[in-house]
């Protein structure tokens, strides 16, 4: 076991791009979208074992999941009393552990099909980290994704990665087509690696409040056993911002570790249908389905029976009161209907 | 009033064309789909006041829906121990009344839009039925529709309609284009008027097992007040045929008279969807529908929230459990998924 490491998983997201399945509490990450078990529970199994058990960073609304969930796996819990984006949940964490030991920060709802690389490019990360490099994970594209921001790769360190020239926010398809043709670009996948001391320091210098009021919420918090609940008023005072902006794009001894490890983001019903086990005719269905003449569907029944005829390439996706038909190849305005039901 | 033409509804149907709306006791004549009220209903008001109340035919299991449908019209019942199709039906009707009483006999889940040349045509075929002429109405083909029978006129008969040359059962594609070129042809719309003791002697010479086994039902048939229930074990012997091919086939003496009378049998979705009144997208919506970006579709919401986001040219049917999506140009593949689900 590589005692240093300490992963963390990131939990607070809600997200409506899986909407109707993805809404209020049952956010994303606890969705079984792949298989038997949530997202969540795939990224707690992922480190289980190899490394000590996680701190997790979840929302008071997400606590009862959070332990259904991961109550064998010793994690700790640090609560966050409201969504204050990426930056702040990493202050929280940071200000949890000592300066050295180093955090393995994990979204909860990623799928990363060959953990064996991953952990490999821990072991990279993990040598850079310890140089005070603040890495980054990057995934190599395979389409001109314009969901995804993008990491250009400057100077190699050695075998295990290389200096982050600079971020690209999600660009435009032109400049994603551009950046797939010319290389050296990689996805920001959001999953970091760094000394807990060195982040620390970046982020007095490039976001002093956030970390401030991380701190102070921590030394503020209400301890119970293996959980912290953030002081609320200490914590409000932290701006939001997600971690790229406030400390990647801004410090310069960023380092990216390129791997290649079956990653998605799930970020859409196209990218569920992608890793959902599909029939002869590309049709992935979960419960009750009846399927004629139709290929290429994603049909999630949600107790209902489904019927689809001389349907293709649509999602069928039914969650309570809710039903959602879409084509796959739109599932990025779903959006559109997630807001109109607020 | 006109005292001598006796409608005579029938109600027997069940049918899989609108599945899952239209299914097992809820027959398609009971839902109300172009409207506030039901086809059945429609039917029951299109001859209300003109004629005297009409003679319901229907099945035991749908009792209970023609009298809440129909409590007020002053109705008799004949009720059918079990469907024996068409001509056992109007067998029932023809045993039930004078010889003398014009029969004008009606399916009940059809749409008319123009109720005055309906009533205009009741005229013309009530002229050739006292002649003896057993009378179909013909509907001039808009399109060269496979889903219905068609009707070959003859020489005319005066002003009020043609001989039947002969009738074409249901044709492939380039059949149905070759008679809508050719002009002369109708679409048979089962709606017939004649002198009841002439289809009792044309029944008689056609199809006699199924009009003694008719008159022997309601003879031993059990009476109480408004309705007649047919004694099951005469009816039993009668064998199952249309009307079409016991009788209106195989007689010398039919006449058609055609209408033009924005006559639909709402026989799919696509049926439907022509007659839904829709929003300036084309989209057809029954309930609770949220269309982004979608168009020409029609959404039967069912009690539930149904999201729609780049489709077009869909049905989205919802009913208890089941959810139908169909492509609305597919809508006779529905029979794939009732038959699928019995």
């Amino acid at each position: 076991m590589t005692r240093d490491i300490q992963p963390v998983v990131l939990c607070g997201g809600a997200g409506t791009r899986l909407w109707p399945a993805s809404r209020g509490t049952r956010a994303k990450q606890f969705l079984a979208l792949t298989g038997e078990r949530s997202l969540f529970e795939m990224t707690i199994m992922r480190t289980a074992g190899r490394f000590p058990p996680p701190i997790i960073l979840c929302g008071t609304a997400h606590v009862e999941l959070v332990r259904e969930q991961a109550d064998a796996s010793g994690a700790r819990l640090v609560v966050e009393p409201e969504p204050r984006n990426t930056a702040a949940a990493i202050a929280l964490a940071v200000a949890s552990v000592d300066a050295d030991t180093l955090l393995l920060v994990m979204p909860s709802d990623h799928v990363i099909a060959d953990v064996g690389a991953f952990h490999a490019a821990i072991e990279k990360a993990a040598r850079l980290a310890r140089q005070d490099w603040i890495v980054t994970f990057g995934i190599s594209p395979d389409r001109p994704d314009t969901g995804f921001g993008y990491i250009a790769s400057g100077a190699a360190l050695g075998e295990d990665g290389f200096q982050v020239d600079r971020f690209v926010e999600k660009p435009p398809l032109v400049e994603a087509e551009q950046m797939l043709a010319a290389g050296g670009f990689d996805w920001n996948a959001g999953i970091f690696l760094f000394r807990a001391g060195r982040m620390r320091a970046a982020m007095h210098r490039h976001c002093p409040a956030i970390v401030q009021a991380a701190e102070l919420a921590i030394a503020a918090g209400v301890r119970s056993g293996d959980r912290t609940d953030a002081d609320p008023v200490s914590f409000a005072r932290a701006p939001s911002e997600s971690i790229d902006y406030a400390v990647m794009e801004k410090d310069d001894r960023v380092a990216v570790v390129p791997v290649s490890m079956g990653w998605s983001d799930l970020g859409s019903w196209q990218a569920v249908h992608a890793l959902t086990p599909c029939d002869a005719a590309a049709n992935g269905c979960d419960g009750n389905a009846f399927l004629h003449d139709s290929h290429g569907c994603l049909v999630r029944s949600g107790g209902k029976r489904v019927s689809l005829i001389g349907m293709d390439d649509v999602a069928v996706i039914v969650d309570g009161d809710d039903i959602l038909v879409i084509p796959l190849a739109r599932s990025q305005d779903v959006r559109a209907a997630a807001q109109a039901h607020k």
